[in-house]
């Protein structure tokens, strides 16, 4: 083990929100252990205990992140259960957290390990916080250097969630709007590189319930201001979305909620 | 003096929220002045000038930062009056501040100096904004090292509040709802170390008026969703919880509200 | 070019809220290509694509950051049309962002080019997204020591948004309230360096529609609790406040609402 080189970066997604003092005391400790290294937060708005959207925007970030990142999640409903904390190596990132699904897709080509070591965590461990007893200290030492298999045996059998894909029907597709954002717009399970060549054809177009059309746009600006439209967005899906304006607001849209795309 | 190191960490507590710049500002001035010092984020949503709320996050935190972090915490109500400003050094850490109570547990084996050397403030001092001006300068020498005696004269009467501790009364104790989180569990002044014993027994049980009754349990799972329990939280004191549900939001408590632990 | 110095510190100012991963994302950008960049978030909250507000809150901050602070500021309603990127240096720091006002006050005495070299940049420019596909790059480049010409050719034509001063009138001043802070605070456009002689004077008085007066005092701490005051805050200009109260919230007062300095 190399323990010499500047900590690796450490990325961090919760559900803990930062009014309280939880992200702050993680911090704290990952600093105690890995003097130095750079924290990045990647959200901690998830909605409380909801295992899917943390996975959604952990899924959606990872590649934009340098070899060696650390990816601390902490959406954790099974906090003080018998459920078990997991490090997982692949694709040259860290990935440390509950095993409860929030790493469904990234087990295929990983190494991933059961946090068993009593070594690599605080002294004592709580029943309600592993964020700050478990996984902070976890993240610190991978961050340092430390090979993932220090921390406990393999891991074979990890909970893996279904994905929520696009499915065909008699007239195109459909999917579901799997994350509204900050601005309101409505991000289905199109993703950009199965779904730009229909939509660019202009053979199918994309509705919501009662047959309310969103055209197809390379860019907001294509259409009048407060005008419906769906556009591939930041997170390479189909978003729905008004330009200048709040889709999530101004429609009854929500997270679930089915999207088509139909046969023009 | 050794300025030669790295700068230690600089921890902020204030009430300034995100929205605007002012904790930025700090940040800048504190880069400014401390090249690299790393910083981190407590919590900028104290409730707007509530200076106890402030005291009970920064104490519950403290332990788990590394030797030498500076704590800078801005909870002001009295800026621009003549109210002193503080600077604190004990158990290897620092605290910079108003001092208006915010600092109440930390001067016992401690040093502490009022802010009046005018070579570590900003050249004009506002009456407004002393965090920006007088509090992210101090904390930003002290992270670099300034012994703190270069600061300014001692004080020997600082502003000491009250604790909120919990009372034996006839059929037990009776303490307060001390903090709401995020998750809006609800934290009492029953602390582990004094508390545990006598929950553990089995001869006590935690009410809140009207006698309803919060079964103490070691970890939320333990009773079915959505029902009460007691709990050791992460901030090592009794907490009142909805498993898997937000307690806050589905009782009427609140901060300042009456616990009883009451004899079975 | 001198690429072997610690990257210099980037600011990061925008209308993404941290719901979302774009900002995280837009962090792990800047880390893959100037490792080690401290980075520092003025603010997240700006109103959604409210460019006037951006830029007023990044002109009250510029002065309090080192030199060669690269400033990396997204509010980015024309995301995606013809709109055009830019990169400037002035007041040894930097500024990168789109050209749409945000930066009105930063061209003179400043070198300005359009952002138009491919190679930095990440290789897919999406249509909704330039602050992590565009902006974050450039700032990270500029951090590491790039020269601003490598950028793109300079720009002799920006975007240029009037600014709002006070007019004078029959019976003194007229000014605008431009920013409500976390506070409630109005921040007025009458700065202290031009105002502060006619208020010390006694001669004019502070007042909204209706003829309802603010009280011009050196510090809240002069009025009594709940009291309307006027003062210059932290913003160097003046503020209507509530002593210990939200202003905002408690009169019907709001940004853009004009404010009277009239003769006694």
């Amino acid at each position: 083990m190399d323990e010499s080189d500047t900590p690796s970066p450490i990325c961090l997604l919760t559900d803990f929100g930062i009014a309280d003092n939880y992200v702050g005391v993680m911090k704290g400790v990952i600093q105690s252990i890995a003097p130095g290294a750079p924290m990045i937060d990647l959200t901690h708005d998830i909605a409380p205990q909801n295992v899917s959207e943390g996975r959604f925007l952990l899924e959606k970030s990872i590649s934009y992140f340098p070899p060696k990142t650390v990816f601390l999640c902490v959406v954790d409903p099974g906090v003080g259960t018998d459920r078990r904390g997991l490090a997982i190596s692949g694709s040259e990132k860290f990935f440390v957290g509950p095993d409860n699904g929030l790493f469904s897709d990234r087990f295929r080509k990983s190494d991933a390990v059961v946090l068993q070591n009593p070594d690599y965590r605080l002294p004592s461990l709580s029943n309600t916080f592993h964020g700050r007893d478990l996984f902070a200290p976890t993240a610190a030492h991978l961050s340092r250097g430390l090979p993932i298999s220090n921390l406990g045996p393999s891991c074979s059998d990890p909970i893996i969630l279904e994905s929520s894909v696009p499915m065909k029907n008699e007239t195109g597709w459909i999917a579901q709007v799997q994350y509204t954002d900050h601005f309101g717009n409505l991000v289905t399970s199109f993703s950009i590189e199965e779904f730009l060549p229909q939509l660019r054809s202009g053979e199918f177009r994309v509705e919501t319930e009662g047959g309310v059309h969103w055209p197809f746009v390379t860019t907001y600006g294509e259409v009048p201001p407060s005008e419906r439209c769906s556009v591939f967005g930041g997170f390479a899906s189909l978003e729905l979305s008004l330009n200048l304006g709040n889709a999530a607001v101004e429609t009854s849209l929500k997270t679930g909620d089915p999207v088509y795309l139909r046969k023009c």
